[in-house]
C-alpha cells in the first residue's frame, strides 16, 4: 500500500514535472517505466546526449578537410560510438514511451534512418577507402538532424516549424519580388545591353540577362550599390533614375515586406504554439491531481502532507521557506488541503523564480561586535554606502580607460594597471566588509558576481604574465590577450551605475537564453551549408603565409585567380578547405548580405568575391549556392532573429512601463511577504536590510518579519525560454482553467493528440 | 435673412469641409474671413503655394554650383519672386485666423524668420558680388522650411513631430551602442595595435584609437565586413572570434533594438496624434452642427433641405444618387432631419469612396442591336468572358517576354514587336466590345486604365520611332529607351491575372500616396545634407569623359587620389559639384549605409569610398558629416519607413483576412444598395452586370434594382493618408460620440489648444 503511495507520488511528480518544464513526452505510467522515464530525464543522461551530438557534429573538423587531422581509423571509431549511444537513448525512449506513439513519431524514425544512413555511408567510404577510392562523406549532412530531433530540443523544433508554416507566405512575396527582379533585369538589358559599356575593371557591362539578373539580385542587399550603376551613370546622369526606383522597390520595400511577413507569421504561429504548449501543461496537471486526490466534502482535494512531498520530488533543490511560501500562496485560506483549481497553479508557481532573502546580520558583526561596530567601522560603512562612493569609482574606471587607451609601454603605466586592480579588490572588500556577503553574492546579483569574477581573473592573469616573462623571459600572447580583454570588460561597470542603461542591459540578458534557440538553427543551417560548400568548393582556393614562396601564393594558389580582386583584398584565408574555415565563410556571408548581397561588376566587394572567386575556379551555377545561402540565411533566418528581438523588447518596455503582474505574482504580494522589485534593487536592497537590522539591533533581537524571511519575485528573469513566450503572448492567450474551447481544439494538431493520449491512457 | 442663412451655411460648409481633410486651421467666423478662408484653401491657390516651394527648392540647380547654370539676376529674381508669395500667402493665412493663434504659432513665426534669412542672405551676397568678394550663400539651407512649415504639409509635420518625440528613446539606446562601440575599439587597439599587422593595401592596421572606431562603425553597418578582419584573421583565425561577437551584438542585436524603439515610438506618437485629429474633427462637426441645428421636438437637428445644401457645399462634385445615399444613411428612418449623431458622422461618410454603378446596357446593343445580338457577336462576347481568354493573353505576354529578351537586330523579332502591339490593341477593343466602356474605363479600373495607357504610349512611341528612323534615319535614343521601358511594364500584366498577387500589389498601390510623406521627410533631409556638402566638397573631385585629356582625369582631377580605389573603381561622377549629383551621392550613401556603413581598410567600399575619398582631400572631420548623415537618414528616417511599412502591412494583413468594416460601412450593407465587393472584383463584376442586363431584355425593360443603381464602396483604397492611418489605429482607438475622457485631455497638447479656442470663439 505504502509503495503503491509512493509510486503514484513518483507518477505524479512526473507530470507536474513535465508540466513545469513543457516537455510533452507520452510516457508509459507503469512504475518500471515510470523509474526510466525519470532516468531518462535525468540531467545527467540529457548532458550525455547532447555531449555526444556536439562531439558528432564536431568530428568534421577532424574529418579531412580536417582542422586537425587524425586517422580515418580514429573518427570512424568515434563516429560509431556516436551513433551507438544515440541509438540507446532512442531504445531507451523506446521503453519508456508508448509503443504505438513511438512508431508515429516523425523525429524517431528521423533517428534511425540517420543511424542507418551514417553507418552505411561509413561502411561504404571504409571499404572503397581500402581499396584507394576517393568517396564523398556524403551522410555527414545528415548529422544535424540529430541535433534537431533529440525530444531535448523543443526550442529548435519549434523553431523550424515556425519556418516551415512562414514559408508558403514568404513565397508568394518572393515570387513576386522574383518577377520585379527579372522585369528590371529585362529592362536593364534594353536599356543598357547595346550601349557598348565596361565597368571599371574594363568587362562589358549588362549584356549577358543571368548576369544581369545576378547583379540586380546583389544590388536588392545593397552590397554593390554605387559600381553597378558608374557605367550607366557615368553615360547619362538620367539612368541614375532607374537604379533609384529599383533599390526603393527591391531595397526598401520588398525586403520590409519579408521582414513583415515573417514576423506576422512567425508571431502567428509561435502564439498557436504557446496556446498549445498551455493546454498541454494544464492538461498533465490534472492528470497529477487525479492520481493523487482524496475526497473532501462535496470536492476532490489534494491534502497539505501529500502536497509537499510531491512538491520536494518535483524541486529538491528549494528551501523550506520558499515550499511554505508556496504552499500558502496555493491554500491561502490554510485549510490543510489544495484544491484542483490551485493545484493546477503548480508548474506555474515552481517556474516563477523567488528569491528568498534571509536578513541576517554582518558575520563580522556576530564574530567581532567591537570592532564591526566601532565608530570608525561605521563611519567606514556608510561611507561605501554613500553614493559617492559609486561616484568615485566611476570616476576611477574612466581614468583606468584613459589608462587602458595608452601606451603599454611605459613602465609608469604598466605599473598603473597594479595600482587600479588593488583599487578594484579594495573596492570589493570594503562592500564585503559592508553588506552581507551572502547577499552581496546572491543569485541575483549579476552584476556583483560580475564584477568579482573579472577582477580576480584578471588579477590571476597578470600575476600570471608577470612570472612568466620574469621568470622564462618569454610573454605569453594569450594571456596577454585575455588580461587585455578582462582590462576592457571591467568598464562595463559604468553603465552599471546608470539606471536607465541597466534597463536595457537587464534585456538584453534576459533574451540571451532565447538567442540559444537562434544559436541552434544556425548551427544547422550551417553545418548542412558548410558541408556541401566543403565538397564543392574543397582546395580551390588555398592560403599561403605572408612570406611564402609557393608558387601563386599570392593568387591564392589558384592561377586563375592571378590579378582578381579577390588575391588582391587577400581573401584567400576566406575558403572551404575545413570546418572552421567554412563556418567563417559562411558567417562572412550573412553577414555582409545581412538582407543586401552585393555584387561589384567584377568581384570588387566581400559577397561576391566570393560568388565570383569561388565561381571563377569551379562553375558558374555555383553561385547558386551563394544565393540559396542568402535566401535561407538572410531573408528568413535573420528576419526571424530580428522578428524576436522586435517582439521580446516590445514586451520588455510594456512590462516596464505597466508593471503587469501574473497573477500568481499578485498573490504573493497579496500575501504581504513579498518586497517590491523597486525597493530591492541595487545599494537601496541592502540599506533596506540594514535598517532591518538596525531596527533589530534597537529592539533587542525580535524580528519584525515573520522569521526573518522576505521573499524576492525575479519577475524579469525568465527561468525558461518558454515562460518568456507564455509572457510574451500572456496578454493574448485567455486560458480557461476549464480546458479549451471547441474552436481551440480544432486548432491543435499532433500535439493535442498525444495530451488526449496522455489523459485516455491512464484514465484506462 | 436669407444673405444670413447663407453665410451660416457657408461657415458650417467649411468646418465640415475641414472637418473632412483634417484641417486645423483656427480660421475667424466674420461673413469676410470665411470667404477669404475659402479662397485660401482653393485648390489653385495651395497648388501654387507648392509650386513656389518647389520652385524655390529647385533654385539650387541654377545657382552655383549649378547643374544648369542661370546668371545670378535671374535666380535672385525668381528667389525674390518666391519669397514674396510666401510672404502674400502667410500675409492671407494671417487675415483669416485669429491674431493671437496667428503670432503664437511657431509655424509662422519659422517662415517669417526663413523669409528675412533668405533676404537678407541675398543682399549680402549680391553686394559682396558687384566687389567680386565671394561669401557662401548660407541661407540656402533654410529653403526647406518652408516646405515644412506651411499648413499645407500636415503629414510631414507630423513625422518631425513623431521623430522628435522618439529621441530621448533612441538616444539612450546610442548612447549604449556607442559605449559598445568604444569598449570593442579599446580591445582591438590592445589586441591588434602592436602586431604590426598591415592592411590589403599595406597600411598600418588598427594603430590609432579614432581610426579604430570609424572602421568598427562602419563594420556595424556591415559595409567593410571582411576586409576589416583579415589581417587578424591571417595572423590567427582565432581572432574572428572577436569580430563575431562584435557583428552579433553591435549589428545584430543594437540595430534591432534600433528598429525596435523606433517602431514602438513612432507608432505610440502617431496613436496619439490621430486620437487627437479624430477628436478634432468631433469638435468641428459639433461646431457645424451648431450652427445649423432647429429645434425639433426636443431635440435639435438639421433639416433634410439644409443638409443637403451643405454636402452640396463641401462636395459639389458627387452624383445626386451619391448624395441620397448618404442622405438614407444619416436619416436612416426617412424623417426628414438629421439628428446630431448621424450628422457628426457626415466627415466619415464624404471620406468613403463610393462608387457609383450604373446599370447600362452597351451602347452598341442600343445603336446596332440587331448586329450586336447577333449570335457571332455573343459567341465572340462569351469567348471574351470565358477564363482561356485571359489565359490565352497570359501565354501572349509570355512569349512576349521571350521576344523582348533576344536580339533587336534581327529584323524578323523587330517585325514581330508590330504583332504583339496589334494582339494587345484587339484584346482592348474586344474587351470594350464586350463589356460597357463606362465600366470599363471606371473610376477604380486601375488595371485597365494601366493596360490601355502602356499599350497606346508604346503604339504612339513606336511608330514614332520608326517615322524618324525612316524619315531622318535619326535614331532617337530617349524615344527608344521609353519604348522599351513600356514593352517590358506591359508583362506586370501577368501578375495582375494571379488574384494572390493582386492583393498585395494592390497594398502597395495604396501605401504609395503615405510614401509621399517619407519622399518630403527624405527630400529635406537631402536638401540640407546636399547643400551643406557642395559648401564643404564642392569641385573637390572632378568627373571626365572616358577620353579627355585633362591633367589628373583619371584621378578625378585631384592628385591626391593618384591610386586610390575611389579613382580606380570610376568613382569620379559621385562628387558634390552641383545638386543633382550631391542627391545621387546621398542617395547611395542611404543605401550603403542601409544599416551598415562599411569601412574597407583603405577605401575598398563605397561608402568609405566616399567618407575616405572626400575625407583624402579635405580634412579628417569631414568623417564626420558622413556619420551624421548615416544616424539621420539610416538609423532614423530609413528605420521609420520599414516600420510605418510593417504597421500598414500588418494592417493590410488583418484587413484581408478579417473584413473589418466600419461602422459606417456596415450601414450601407444593412441599407441594401452595397453590393459585395467579392461580387465586384474584376470580370466578375462585369459577368454579375452582364447578367443584369440579361434579366432586363427578359422582362422587357424593368429595373430590378431602384434607380437601377448600386454603390460600390472602395474600402481597401483611401482617399486621404489620414483616413489610412485612422483606419490602421481604428481598433485601438475608441473615441466616445461625447467627446474624449479626462485622461485624452491632458494628453492634448497645442493642437487641442487649438480646438477649444475655434469652439468658445464661435460661441462667442
Amino acid at each position: 500500500m505504502a509503495e503503491a503511495a509512493s509510486q503514484d507520488l513518483l507518477l505524479a511528480a512526473a507530470f507536474v514535472s513535465d508540466a513545469q518544464y513543457n516537455r510533452n513526452i507520452p510516457f508509459k505510467t507503469s512504475p518500471e517505466a515510470v523509474r526510466l522515464y525519470y532516468l531518462y530525464n535525468h540531467w545527467i543522461m540529457r548532458t550525455a546526449t547532447y555531449f555526444f551530438i556536439f562531439l558528432n557534429l564536431s568530428l568534421a573538423m577532424f574529418e579531412e578537410p580536417a582542422v586537425y587531422p587524425l586517422p580515418f581509423l580514429v573518427t570512424s571509431v568515434v563516429e560509431v560510438l556516436c551513433l551507438v549511444v544515440f541509438f540507446g537513448r532512442l531504445t531507451h525512449f523506446a521503453k519508456v514511451t508508448l509503443r504505438n506513439v513511438f512508431w508515429k513519431d516523425t523525429k524517431n524514425i528521423c533517428i534511425m534512418v540517420a543511424i542507418l544512413l551514417s553507418l552505411t555511408d561509413l561502411a561504404i567510404y571504409g571499404v572503397l577507402r581500402m581499396y584507394d577510392v576517393r568517396s564523398i562523406r556524403w551522410s555527414r549532412i545528415v548529422r544535424p538532424i540529430f541535433l534537431i530531433n533529440f525530444a531535448e530540443s523543443r526550442q529548435i523544433r519549434r523553431a523550424f516549424r515556425s519556418i516551415r508554416n512562414t514559408l508558403p507566405e514568404i513565397t508568394y512575396v518572393f515570387l513576386l519580388f522574383m518577377f520585379s527582379l527579372l522585369m528590371f533585369s529585362l529592362m536593364a538589358l534594353k536599356l543598357f545591353g547595346e550601349r557598348n559599356l565596361q565597368t571599371a575593371e574594363g568587362l562589358p557591362y549588362f549584356r549577358n540577362y543571368l548576369e544581369i539578373v545576378f547583379d540586380l539580385y546583389v544590388l536588392v542587399t545593397t552590397a554593390n550599390s554605387p559600381d553597378v550603376m558608374m557605367p550607366a551613370f557615368d553615360f547619362s546622369s538620367w539612368y541614375a533614375l532607374f537604379f533609384i526606383a529599383f533599390v526603393i522597390i527591391n531595397t526598401y520595400i520588398f525586403m520590409s515586406l519579408f521582414l513583415a511577413v515573417v514576423y506576422n507569421n512567425y508571431k502567428k504561429h509561435l502564439k498557436n504554439e504557446i496556446r498549445k504548449l498551455a493546454y498541454m501543461k494544464h492538461c498533465k496537471m490534472i492528470e497529477a491531481f487525479n492520481i493523487l486526490k482524496e475526497e473532501e466534502g462535496a470536492q476532490f482535494v489534494v491534502r497539505e502532507a501529500q502536497w509537499k512531498q510531491l512538491v520536494k520530488l518535483v524541486a529538491p533543490d528549494i528551501s523550506n521557506s520558499h515550499r511554505e511560501l508556496l504552499l500558502r500562496i496555493s491554500d491561502d485560506e490554510q485549510k490543510g488541503f489544495i484544491d484542483k483549481k490551485s493545484f493546477v497553479q503548480l508548474a506555474d508557481l515552481l517556474n516563477i523564480q523567488v528569491i528568498t532573502l534571509k536578513i541576517r546580520s554582518h558575520p563580522l558583526g556576530q564574530w567581532m561586535p567591537g570592532v564591526y561596530k566601532s565608530a570608525l567601522s561605521r563611519f567606514l560603512r556608510s561611507m561605501v554606502r554613500h553614493r559617492g562612493f559609486v561616484w568615485t569609482y566611476d570616476v576611477i574606471i574612466l581614468i583606468n580607460a584613459i589608462f587602458i587607451a595608452l601606451d603599454e609601454e611605459t613602465p609608469y603605466i604598466s605599473y598603473a594597471e597594479w595600482v587600479f586592480l588593488a583599487l578594484y579588490i579594495i573596492e570589493i572588500l570594503l562592500k564585503v566588509y559592508t553588506y552581507e556577503p551572502r547577499a552581496f553574492f546572491g543569485k541575483n546579483q549579476f552584476w556583483n558576481w560580475f564584477d568579482t569574477l573579472i577582477i580576480f581573473a584578471a588579477l590571476t592573469a597578470t600575476i600570471l604574465n608577470t612570472t612568466l616573462r620574469s621568470t622564462t623571459k618569454y610573454n605569453s600572447q594569450q594571456i596577454l590577450d585575455i588580461v587585455f580583454i578582462l582590462r576592457v570588460l571591467r568598464l562595463i561597470r559604468i553603465v552599471d551605475s546608470i539606471q536607465r542603461f541597466r534597463v536595457i542591459m537587464n534585456t538584453l540578458i534576459n533574451i540571451v537564453p532565447t538567442m540559444l534557440t537562434f544559436g541552434g538553427l544556425t548551427l544547422v543551417v550551417y553545418c548542412v551549408f558548410a558541408i556541401i560548400g566543403m565538397e564543392l568548393f574543397h582546395g580551390k582556393i588555398q592560403f599561403f603565409p605572408a612570406n611564402s614562396n609557393a608558387p601563386h601564393s599570392l593568387e591564392c594558389g589558384n592561377a586563375a585567380l592571378k590579378d582578381s580582386l579577390f588575391a588582391r583584398a587577400k581573401y584567400c584565408k576566406n575558403n572551404f578547405n575545413n570546418f572552421a574555415s567554412s563556418f567563417i565563410v559562411l558567417m562572412e556571408l550573412t553577414v555582409v548580405n545581412q538582407w543586401h548581397d552585393i555584387l561589384s561588376l567584377l568581384s570588387l566587394t566581400p559577397a561576391v568575391f566570393f560568388a565570383n572567386g569561388f565561381a571563377n575556379v569551379t562553375v558558374q551555377p555555383a553561385k547558386l549556392y551563394f544565393i540559396a545561402f542568402h535566401i535561407v540565411m538572410v531573408i528568413i533566418i535573420v528576419n526571424i532573429f530580428v522578428s524576436f528581438i522586435l517582439e521580446a523588447f516590445f514586451v520588455e518596455y510594456s512590462l516596464e512601463k505597466s508593471e503587469v503582474e501574473t497573477a500568481i505574482e499578485r498573490k504573493i504580494q497579496e500575501l504581504g511577504m513579498g518586497v517590491q522589485e523597486d525597493e530591492l534593487q541595487d545599494e537601496h536592497l541592502i540599506d533596506n536590510m540594514e535598517s532591518a537590522e538596525h531596527d533589530l539591533e534597537g529592539e533587542g533581537g525580535t524580528k519584525p518579519q515573520s522569521k526573518g524571511l522576505m521573499f524576492k519575485i525575479a519577475s524579469k528573469r525568465y527561468r525558461t525560454v518558454d515562460s518568456l513566450l507564455q509572457r510574451m503572448f500572456e496578454a493574448e492567450i485567455h486560458l480557461e482553467d476549464e480546458g479549451p474551447s471547441f474552436e481551440e481544439f480544432l486548432n491543435m494538431s499532433s500535439t493535442a493528440a498525444v495530451c488526449s493520449n496522455v489523459t485516455s491512457e491512464s484514465a484506462a
